[in-house]
């Protein structure tokens, strides 16, 4: 099973590609897609957009994993994380890749063990658990590794059988979107 | 001077295309795009997505408007609307048009003379500037000619050259986009 995990932002979007075998996972690619600060708002989604659409093809995921914002943010940031998440989804769901939202908390009970880690302590995990030399020098990338290792983890503790535990239903504490075919 | 006007939200985005030789103006195309309750939302907002980007090639206009939010809304509904209008602006400038939004205040001082204005004095004003039979039959297609008419004011206010209008830099109360060709 491979997972391409997201961390949008209209500034910085990590991304980080996690392939498993069932009991030994790996990272295949990691990184952040920036935008320049002076750039209108609407050509930061069209850029986010484009670097995932491309990533997404090169890297041809199972699944898109990316975290849900259930947090209290203000009106105003929640807003703008909304439109970088949106073109985020369009392009996993245009590569007709299924989308899982796993919640903060869910993600760092995952990867730490306890819902309420600090943030370097998911790095240090991301680290240790895809056995890089050091925690992947972006933030970003880190926290999408740390959301797709915890699709990684809830997949195959749920359907060992891999591949297909991406395809199973209902699980309660995680939101799956499957691609609808007109 | 085409203007094209958009109203987003996960299950109904309005729209409503407005031209204007200057002083008077007539509906082009106005309506809704519905998205089935049923879907997962990443496929509402491809839905959306596809939706507009035909209408766009279909129609080619010169700009699209649309509703900043800058009121105060909950984080929760307003990183959900953050997603549609992410999807809508994306399209926008996938179609190489410049992105406006205006205040709603400024939509109803620019329709109705008067900020504060009612939803229903606002789709009234829509029906008389347009020259309508009645108002538009969706609240959501007459709050996109609402943003449209609210541009195409602003716009020949500013400078009376039609087209060219759209292209002006620098006017305070609204937030333009233009695209960045690289």
């Amino acid at each position: 099973m491979k997972v391409f995990g997201i961390d949008p932002g209209s500034e910085r979007t990590g991304y980080g590609c996690v392939e498993t075998d069932g009991s030994r996972h790996r990272m295949i690619a990691s990184g952040a897609i920036r935008t320049a600060g002076h750039l209108p708002f609407p050509e930061k989604l069209l850029r986010i957009h484009i670097a995932l659409t491309e990533l997404l093809a090169d890297l041809n995921p199972d699944c898109v994993a990316i975290e849900g914002i259930f947090h209290a943010v203000n009106a105003r940031s929640a807003l703008k994380l909304g439109h970088a998440r949106g073109v985020a989804m369009l392009a996993a769901v245009e590569a007709g890749v299924t989308v899982v939202e796993y919640t903060p908390a869910e993600i760092k009970r995952a990867v730490v063990g306890y819902g309420r880690a600090e943030k370097q302590q998911v790095q240090q995990m991301v680290k240790l658990i895809l056995g890089l030399d050091a925690p992947p020098a972006s933030h970003d990338a880190a926290d999408a590794l740390a959301v797709a290792i915890c699709h990684v983890h809830s997949a195959t503790s749920r359907l060992p059988a891999g591949r297909s535990a991406a395809r199973s239903r209902g699980a309660a504490s995680w939101r799956q979107y499957q691609p609808v075919r007109s």
